[in-house]
């Protein structure tokens, strides 16, 4: 019995006159007789009443239900039948959404899975003005009282539970279950995030040193913190490292596998910061750096994420100039994600319409006509100068997707950051990426991303497309794996505990790198031997 | 460290840029290296805030308070300056009387100590009416609703939480303390009485084959009850045999010190029922009868328990016939408790103005002057025939303590079931009386007794007085002992499974006995050569 939750079938023989073990004690006899490995085991206070009541009701045989918990066992149900499914729930704590799955831990299976933007967005986009939020009233009150408590914190707090409580009755719906027969919940979210899921205090994350609140934490019960689900449903936080290494990231080296394998492999995993680990089941060396935005939709004016009616493809033909492109659900244009931006990008490019410092070329002095007609259709002038019209006419919305050269920019930047950063990384253990077994690349960035667009644009090094492997949410994908195995929890706690961690925002070599980077490919372009070289780079 | 909650010392490095482990997990680490014991160490998330904010606010240095458990320790809290006292409660949770006592557990000091009725009692006076109150509805309803609450149950745990919410407030309060700063609370009382404090369900403990819901329980917390103490305080609660073995009978055991010692010894606990217990280190034998309610003050029309005003001593003088007596506290007669009533009786025997069978003499065939003068004074015809005035017209009261034939009779009964269950018990084990090192009298009983008269009666075994000891509220004692000594917890568990326990309601040979014990002092008085024979016995 692996999962966090499962069921045990004891038989216990019925009182009597000769042996009038308490029913309680007789039930706890039985199970830890079936149970058979020394753990202690322990009947929750609070379903006394109930488990009592149905190990009579059952005639003193059936199933009891338990919490798999590395403390011990906790017995918190009994039926006389098996239970037909026993569902958990897995949550990717995300800053700006929710997306979880349901699972029956019995068969391993998907039951049903949903998705849900995070509803503390109104108080902040991003973690540090959430903090802020939480912290408010903290800071006009010094010294504090000894019973103080955040209103702000409380606030965020019951929102984030509010929202993984309509996620819950979503998912339950979807599989045709109450909410309260979910067992368990398990929660992969960064160190803001798992805080302000607790309540507790996040006012030092972002404060230097920088020293979170807790980094581990006991299961909990849902009850404690308001959760709709099982009362006594085991709630397993992801462990963090720090306050900018959190628990999702610890989440994806699990869900990757890379800290089971003798060989070296990287994790990308571009969310709101690009996150990169390097390592294998013998070390491990992580970063991050501020790669995201641009990536993830967050910089340019018609930037969004990866969701329906975005652009998340696009092409031009070399050739005949036709320029192709596909939205997520084949709806109507409403904006543009990272892998249709790097893909627009990284055509411009080849059709040589932008130049290598990613500025827009002069349309008045091209020569070639074809080019010269197509940058008359799609280049305009507005009031912030040259942009590219991506949909003109043809998106049926009222506003055309446009890329301006402040969007071109800003992606050259974060392309730039993130080849610093993986070049500062695997420079730091002495390796070269052609060392690398695999570079595995999670999120829906890595999802809908052509890696050889990326490269193209000397945002990724330039190996073989083979070496790349997409994992999709692997914070959601490692959140699944500790409900149905207790061994990948202590995995959880050996990846923290065995994880180097490189602060960039010090670094010198990140700078001189990151600087060296903002060409395309780069300023040595034999680093990127397959991507064709239009123009000199001038030093 | 012994004892239930305690404080240890702890500084740890402030954090910096290169040392950013988190707050908790900071704390958790140097108390860990403190601790130095391998076990295991968590912060209960109720807590978390506020451990984390003092911990902060000290500086990273000074106490931590912690639960000692079974399971391992908890951090409940943490100060800067080392606490003045850390204070626990000991509660003897009686079915009449609830008594409790206020340790420090730095110094092992009593702080103060107080009682108050259970106002449990309003409900009915006896364990079995208190069930049947607790599952009337429930017996209305079968089969029972999967989420059925007896509302009868909650009312009876309501009102005892209640009744020791106010005892803490007042020991609290004689303390000079707030009931917050109560850190633990351990709970001796019958099974009855701990299902009832639990509100959990009794229903079955008076059904046959008689099962309780449970006999042993981890520690809950204070807040989990609705107590009003410090919310994490851990809740001790006694563990019990069976239906009609309670913790704090267990509770008596323990403090008596027979379960530590080769030497056999007896405890004799007079309750609403008597309460026996023989035997050493090696092996424990109990039973348990219905000798107690003449005893305690329970039948008799003028009885009472040992409180103010009982009168608990009484001499007739043989030569002058002159009645002296004492209340508790001194104040003027409102009844008379059990030692009282052993004395009378004893007296009555002695200076024969009632018979081997306990009956009253006829004053008119009475040869002896001064006897027949005294018998004048005292004796009184009523409506329920012959009784003795003992305090005619100098009371003070209305109503005089005056002690009927029937009372009369109720106590032969209860001391001869008391003899037979002291005879039964020794002679299962092939015993002598006079192979005992020692026997114990515990509880209002044993303090108030005069253990010559109890012979004289033949009520207890004709041995010299030095075998007899008084301990007082034993069950008090032992959960004084478990919240200053962990190895006392862990000495319970032993009892309780060393403990066999005769049942007496089945048992001829008991009966056979009780026959033989209804005289004064026996049927057979070679038993009780030290007690003068008067008249001879009508086989």
């Amino acid at each position: 019995m692996k999962t966090i939750v499962c069921s045990v079938r004891v038989v216990a023989a019925a009182p009597g006159l000769h042996d009038n073990t308490a029913d309680l004690d007789r039930l706890q006899q039985v199970v830890l007789q079936a149970l058979d490995d020394r753990r202690s085991l322990v009947i929750p206070y609070r379903c006394m009443t109930s488990v009592a009541r149905d190990f009579r009701a059952a005639g003193f045989a059936g199933f009891a239900l338990l919490n798999n918990l590395e403390q011990g066992w906790e017995l918190v149900g009994f039926s006389k039948e098996k239970p037909s499914i026993i569902a958990a729930m897995a949550l990717d704590l995300g800053t700006t959404h929710l997306e979880a799955t349901l699972l029956d831990l019995q068969t391993g299976e998907t039951l049903s899975d949903g998705n849900l933007e995070n509803a503390q967005i109104t108080f902040g986009a991003d973690i540090l003005s959430r903090i802020h939020y939480a912290t408010t009233k903290r800071r006009q009150q010094k010294p504090l009282a000894a019973d103080f408590q955040d209103p702000g914190l409380d606030e965020l707090q019951q929102v984030v539970i509010a929202a993984i409580n309509e996620l819950a009755a979503i998912v339950a719906a979807r599989a045709d279950i109450d909410p309260k027969d979910i067992r368990a919940l398990s929660v992969s979210g960064n160190t803001t995030m798992a805080h302000l899921f607790l309540g507790l205090d996040p006012y030092h994350i972002c404060r230097e040193p920088y020293i979170p609140l807790f980094n581990r934490i006991q299961p909990i019960h849902g009850e404690q913190v308001g959760l709709v689900i099982a009362p006594l449903a085991p709630v397993w936080v992801m462990p963090s490292v720090g306050s900018y290494f959190g628990g999702d990231l610890i989440s994806g080296i699990l869900a990757s596998g890379m800290a089971h394998s003798a060989k070296t492999r990287m994790l990308i995993d571009v969310g709101t910061n690009a996150e990169v680990v390097l390592g294998n089941s013998e070390w491990l060396i992580a970063c991050a750096g501020a790669a995201g935005p641009a990536l993830e939709g967050g910089v340019a004016r018609m930037g969004m994420r990866a969701g329906s009616g975005a652009i998340e493809y696009v092409s031009i033909d070399p050739e005949t100039y036709e320029i192709r492109f596909r939205t997520i659900g084949d709806v109507a244009a409403k904006g543009i994600c990272g892998s249709g931006l790097i893909d627009l990008v990284a055509a411009l490019y080849l059709t040589q319409m932008i130049d290598i410092r990613g500025k827009f070329r002069d349309s008045a002095t091209e020569q070639d006509s074809s080019r010269a007609a197509f940058m008359k259709e799609h280049f305009v002038t507005r009031d912030d100068g040259l942009c590219f019209v991506l949909t003109g006419g043809k998106s049926g919305e009222e506003e055309d997707v446009v890329l301006e050269q402040i969007d071109l920019d800003a992606m050259i930047r974060s392309k730039a950051a993130m080849y610093a950063i993986l070049t500062t990384l695997i420079n730091q253990v002495g390796l070269e990426f052609s060392d690398l077994e695999e570079i595995i690349v999670a999120g829906a960035f890595g999802r809908h991303i052509n890696p050889q667009n990326a490269i193209t644009l000397g945002m990724l090094p330039d190996l073989p497309l083979s070496v790349y492997r997409a994992i999709g949410n692997s914070s959601l994908r490692g959140a699944e794996k500790v409900l149905l195995d207790d061994r990948a929890r202590l995995e959880c706690e050996k990846i923290v505990s065995s994880i180097t961690y490189l602060e960039l925002n010090v670094n010198q070599e990140f700078m001189i790198r990151f600087s060296g980077a903002r060409f395309i490919p780069h300023t040595d372009p034999s680093l990127f031997p397959s991507v064709p070289l239009f123009g000199c780079i001038e030093k």
